[in-house]
Parts: C-alpha cells; sequence; structure tokens
C-alpha cells in the first residue's frame, strides 16, 4: 500500500490533483480543467491515485466525484515522519555527547 | 525534489534501507547484508536514494557510507502532512455544520 502511495505522490500532475482535492470534491471534468492533458491521461492519473487509495471515487447521478482520502496520506505521512524523528533522536544524543565531552566554553 | 523523494520511498526495498539508516550510518556491505540482491542491485537502489537526497554519500578511508538527511524526509512529510490538514479542516467544518442543522438528540 505504501507503495502505491509513494509511486502517486511522485508525480507532478497527481500532486496538483491532491492539491484541488484538499480544496474540496471534484469531478473529473474539474480536475482536468488547470491540466494542458487529454481526458485519457487525466483518467490514468486518477486511476493510479484510486488505485493507491488517495482518492475516493463516487458517482452521484450523471457524474463521479473524486474526494481525498485522510487514511492513506496519514499513513504516508507517519511513516516518513517516525522515522525522520528516530534519526533526529539519534543526532540529538550524539550532539549532547559531544557537547558532554567538550572543554567547558571561556566566560564571555 | 518531491518527485524524487516520493519515488525512491516507493520501493520496499529503499524503504528498508532508510529503516537501516535510521538506527546509525552504515557501509554498502551492511546495507545489503539483509537483502537477498546483487552488489550492484544494492549500488542502484542507493543512487536512486542519494540522487533523492534522502541519503548523504562520505567516504572515509577506503570504506563510503551513507547517512540519512533528515531535511529531504521533512519536505516530504511537510508536503503530505499540510495536505491532509487541510482537508481534515474542511471535513470537521462539514460536520459541525451538519450537526448544527441536525434536530437535537432526545435526551436518554
Amino acid at each position: 500500500m505504501l507503495d502505491d502511495v509513494f509511486h502517486a505522490l511522485a508525480d507532478p500532475t497527481r500532486r496538483l490533483m491532491v492539491e484541488r482535492l484538499t480544496r474540496g470534491p471534484a469531478s473529473v471534468s474539474e480536475l482536468a480543467e488547470p491540466l494542458q492533458m487529454t481526458l485519457p491521461g487525466v483518467m490514468q492519473h486518477l486511476k493510479v491515485l484510486d488505485d493507491a487509495g488517495l482518492t475516493i471515487s463516487e458517482k452521484r447521478g450523471r457524474v463521479r466525484w473524486r474526494r481525498l482520502n485522510a487514511d492513506a496520506m496519514a499513513a504516508a505521512e507517519t511513516w516518513i515522519g517516525e522515522r525522520r524523528r528516530i534519526w533526529n533522536a539519534r543526532l540529538d544524543a550524539l550532539q549532547q555527547l559531544l557537547q558532554a565531552d567538550a572543554p567547558p566554553a571561556d566566560e564571555p
């Protein structure tokens, strides 16, 4: 699942679509509007977002809407965040160790 | 830059390498050790991580080490996090609006 989420976010067009969807659900034509792209191209990007679980597709009447799925975004954010925090904690501990070993600084 | 970071994280082998590097810098052979993979394959994955800025390569004596670059991780985490928070704030506002419109629940 993380494979698909990160792969989906690796493309600037798809990140633009996510960006648009943070402002609310959108139809395919609304998502296509700012893009210089054929409809099949747009649909292909949407399929990648849907398959990754980043977007949820819903049909109301004759129009298909997409909305963001915060859970998939949270999963990716958490994966990076946890690893970054472990590494930062390690760096902090190392820095404290170096400061403890250093001779005391002269008073000004 | 986000293209490269997300692309790098979309592969489970590369995420395993990042995972290993949260425990401290590692040589190529240390990173290769848990993987069922040829050395050229390992080097290729490391190049993707280096190019994305997720890892920093440093040569000490005859050994080349990799360490994590928290800045690249923070950039990706922030991109997802900000968008998730905007979307969640929208959902919360919508829910409050729905609750304000709903008739009061009966007392038990």
